[in-house]
């Protein structure tokens, strides 16, 4: 054998070494853990290097925006050249790290609010980015070959040992916080304020992977993201939610299931209640859900339709509601909600019957994606959960029911639910002959379009026309003529033949509302068993508590 | 609306009630959260409850057996129609708890050890399995419909307040934790000893999460399952590494990957500091690897090809030098190895160019499955990490070289490779006709045959007689032909046709080791980095400590 005495001596500990560095100079600048708030510019100057790799916690809801307002106000002569990995870039100071030349790289996962701004830094090359990534891939990357350098985390509560309470939202941090501390990178947290040990309600995360926290000048920034007023739903959506029920819910026995952010769904969530209980549903569909504490689940979950709900991450305003539903929600031992983004994720990806959500923008092989022209939105967590998971192995009744092969080549399928209305407002037809995501990615240089999810992967797409069971599709050229027979007068929708698209009907391929017995009269708010902010209020007995944006009271 | 007057009475707080009733019970046993080895029993009998879901960690490799032992010696009188949630059915007592009437229902990912008693325990009726799972599946659902109302669990050391340093062996702890502690499941954990808060080297898991502690009669049971005495190499194993590496390595320089278990890749392994160097591939390909710290992958560290480990557990007799080697290991700041299983699995599907693994049995679609005839031994984590991720999003070189599609339908593909000799010992086929999954899942009433990973997830197939590039098929003709080429005189080998094997040849899909330039007559031992336990001691520099079973010296 080659002996140990041939080899070049290796140093093992660089990591470890440079950690104990950043430490020692950053020991000026704090109290034990604890780092005064006018000291942490001082501290993240002295602790961040040039060319570090940096987790910034952007989750999809909460924001470190402290660490992050603080991290852009630096000097780019002392921190630059980051490689920043964030996971939801919402916020300006996320980009204004890489115009003040704090940063250069960027990995991400979604860029909702700011989609725009971030295409154009791209254009001009003040922005590279690595990837867009769905959430989990992202964190895994962490674990592989992103391991970050730093990462920056906002908790709740946090003990001067550092101990974190995350309260509802615990969302990324676990995770983040695990990949930084289990591989000598600085973990730095914002909390919203420091107590005494006893007065942590839980510990969400222990105090030994944590090297500093910091009180926030201000509370994190947490945005109501899946609150959806139910003024806002039209008589389409109820449409497409009656079509939906009958068509996918009841026909396949749904018990398990993601929702999507949006009207189209929350108006599916408000029609359990009066719509599925005349179809005498309840107990039999729609038992487990992976979601966050969406408002509009208020009413099915009042009526006695939900068993349990796992969350991605908490919701504005439903802390008390959730923390009173212990049996729905998964609460700690304190009586408050804690969720977990890779869990949840897992869950929604291999758990579940069904994932069911909008799209913007749909190609006639049922390729869809929500980036469309000059905006670079990202995937969040749609990829993982909308694709039909090959690495599952257990049954239920719904995933029986799409099996397909013969021998040891039989497999069942997930239910991937493509849910649209034929045109958006304006009159913008959602089914298109090519994704404006082709052309943004050629634009952005990367090296595939971006997908959000691939029409492969789609077993049902819904509109206020009907429903299209791709998944019985034979031939690709039966997938194009279902999905053409209900996408109205789109550019796809017109290439529909009619004596084509009655033959599809019989075969099933195909179903019109009428088909499925559903009553396109009664498409109407009536149906709503919440028709405002209000009345979700009433439904949870008070123990909603909206944000102020969402009140007019 | 409907108003909330109109609803039923609901009661919301069944499960937190249904606790608290437990701990009060559970009281009379415990001081604090610590229970006496004496009373264990006493306090399962008044805390477990019949008809109960309790997780038992039985992971891959560690055991909280104590807890298992004590479980299956209760009364069946008191605690009986169980439904386990074992991840890893390892132990005779896990059966036990079956043949004592205490548990009726099993749902399992992996029953190795135990996979011939399991099968006729199916058979006789004793155990009703729910469904046999991936690894991460089971946790997931533990989130959806199979919440625990106990878990049991085990750690390396505890404190009086609960709070778990769990050692190399994380594992699932963290995971079944959280699925207990955070819907009024009753978490209680075995600890090899109880200390002082002061003496736990780090918090793996924080004691607001657990309701009791139990000092064990004798450390957790640790199978070191990942460890490959190099004296049972041989030279078949030498020459598939050789065609393995040039042929799918190289060929596809591959910089992230996983290897299963076994000699097949514990043979690539030891080839790449002799074989891989001579090559000139360190550096360009196998930098950043999930997997336990394999005893075998020490030469490949120590002669500088490795970046970065992350794994799924440890290994006994690997702790030493793991800390000793944080650059490469995830280690706490307290610098013992942390392992996560649910991280591994997601960085083993999301973020590495390649999972390459062993097979029992293939069938001639490249079906595979260690499922044969008499013995049910589940999935493990293979389904999860051995198929194409369609949630996958980002770019790697080797992920874009096999991608496909046009347009908006065009995207990358992991590298799914099956490694296996034409035949194993005894002169058993691994190529079949049909795999013996398909007669044990009928026999055991599955809706579907146990396939392990399914042949159209496989992008290649390497034998000793070279390599199938399925991925390169345009048919199910082409795929056939291809792996009929490299299965020798196997059934499905003869099947081969040798003008068509020439024309796959020349087409690429199909690879001779002369084709690789791969001179099967240096394929031997003198190949190998190590070629005994006592080498990878030598490499280690005395670091690794082998178990006993392990040692001749």
């Amino acid at each position: 054998m080659a002996t140990t005495s041939s080899r070049p001596q290796k140093r093992w500990d660089t990591r470890r070494t440079a950690k104990a560095e950043r430490l020692r100079t950053g020991a000026a600048h704090c109290d034990g853990k604890v780092v005064e708030r006018g000291r942490l510019k001082d501290l993240l100057q002295n602790v961040v290097r040039p060319g570090d790799r940096v987790a910034l916690e952007g989750d999809n809801q909460k924001q470190a925006d402290y660490l992050s307002r603080t991290l852009a106000d630096c000097d780019p002569e002392r921190i630059n050249k980051l490689h920043m990995l964030i996971s939801s870039v919402s916020r300006s100071e996320h980009l204004d790290l890489f115009e003040r030349g704090i940063a250069t790289k960027l990995d991400l996962a979604y860029a909702g609010p700011q989609s725009v701004r971030i295409a154009q830094l791209v254009d001009d090359g003040t922005v590279q980015i690595g990837a867009i990534h769905t959430y989990v891939e992202l964190y895994a990357r962490m674990f592989v070959d992103l391991p970050p350098d730093v990462v920056l985390l906002c908790a709740d509560k946090a003990d001067r040992d550092g101990n974190l309470y995350t309260g509802a939202n615990t969302e990324d941090t676990p995770t983040i916080a695990e990949a930084g501390a289990f591989h000598d990178g600085v973990v730095i947290v914002q909390a919203n304020e420091i107590v005494g040990s006893e007065e942590l309600p839980r510990v969400d995360i222990p105090g030994s992977w944590v090297d500093y926290v910091v009180a926030a000048d201000r509370p994190f920034f947490l945005e109501p993201l899946f609150t959806r007023d139910p003024r806002h739903i039209g008589d389409v959506e109820i449409l497409k939610a009656m079509i939906a029920i009958r068509g996918v819910y009841e026909r396949h026995e749904v018990v398990s299931l993601n929702h999507g952010i949006g009207f189209d769904t929350a108006a599916i969530e408000l029609l359990l209640p009066t719509y599925g209980e005349q179809l005498g549903l309840r107990g039999r569909i729609a038992k487990h859900w992976v979601l966050n504490p969406h408002p509009t689940m208020i009413p099915a979950i009042e009526s006695g339709w939900v068993e349990s709900i796992y969350s991605f991450g908490g919701e504005s305003g439903m802390n008390r509601y959730a923390a009173a539903r212990p049996d729905v929600f998964f609460n700690g031992a304190d009586g408050s909600l804690r969720s977990n983004r890779v869990l949840g994720q897992l869950a929604g990806q291999y758990a579940v019957d069904m994932f069911i959500g909008s799209s913007l923008q749909i190609d006639g092989d049922a390729n869809s994606s929500t980036v469309t022209d000059g905006r670079l939105s990202g995937f969040g967590g749609a990829p993982n959960m909308g694709h039909d998971p090959h690495g599952r192995r257990h049954s239920t009744p719904a995933w029986l029911e799409l099996a397909r092969g013969e021998g040891a080549s039989r497999r069942g399928r997930k239910l991937v639910v493509a849910l649209a209305p034929t045109f958006r407002a304006g009159g913008v037809p959602t089914f298109v002959e090519t994704l404006d995501a082709v052309d943004v990615g050629k634009q952005a240089g990367m090296p595939l379009p971006p997908v959000m999810i691939y029409g492969d992967d789609v077993s049902h797409v819904v509109t206020e026309e009907g429903v299209a069971y791709l998944y019985k599709a034979h031939s690709l050229a039966d997938r194009r003529d279902a999905l053409a027979a209900i996408a109205g007068v789109t550019p796809v929708g017109r290439r529909a033949d009619a004596r084509r698209t009655e033959a599809l009907r019989r075969d099933g391929l195909v179903a019109f509302p009428e088909d499925l017995e559903v009553e396109t009269r009664l498409a109407n708010r009536s149906l709503l068993a919440a028709r405002s902010i209000e009345d979700l209020v009433a439904w949870s007995g008070g123990l909603y508590e909206p944000p102020s944006q969402f009140r007019d009271w």
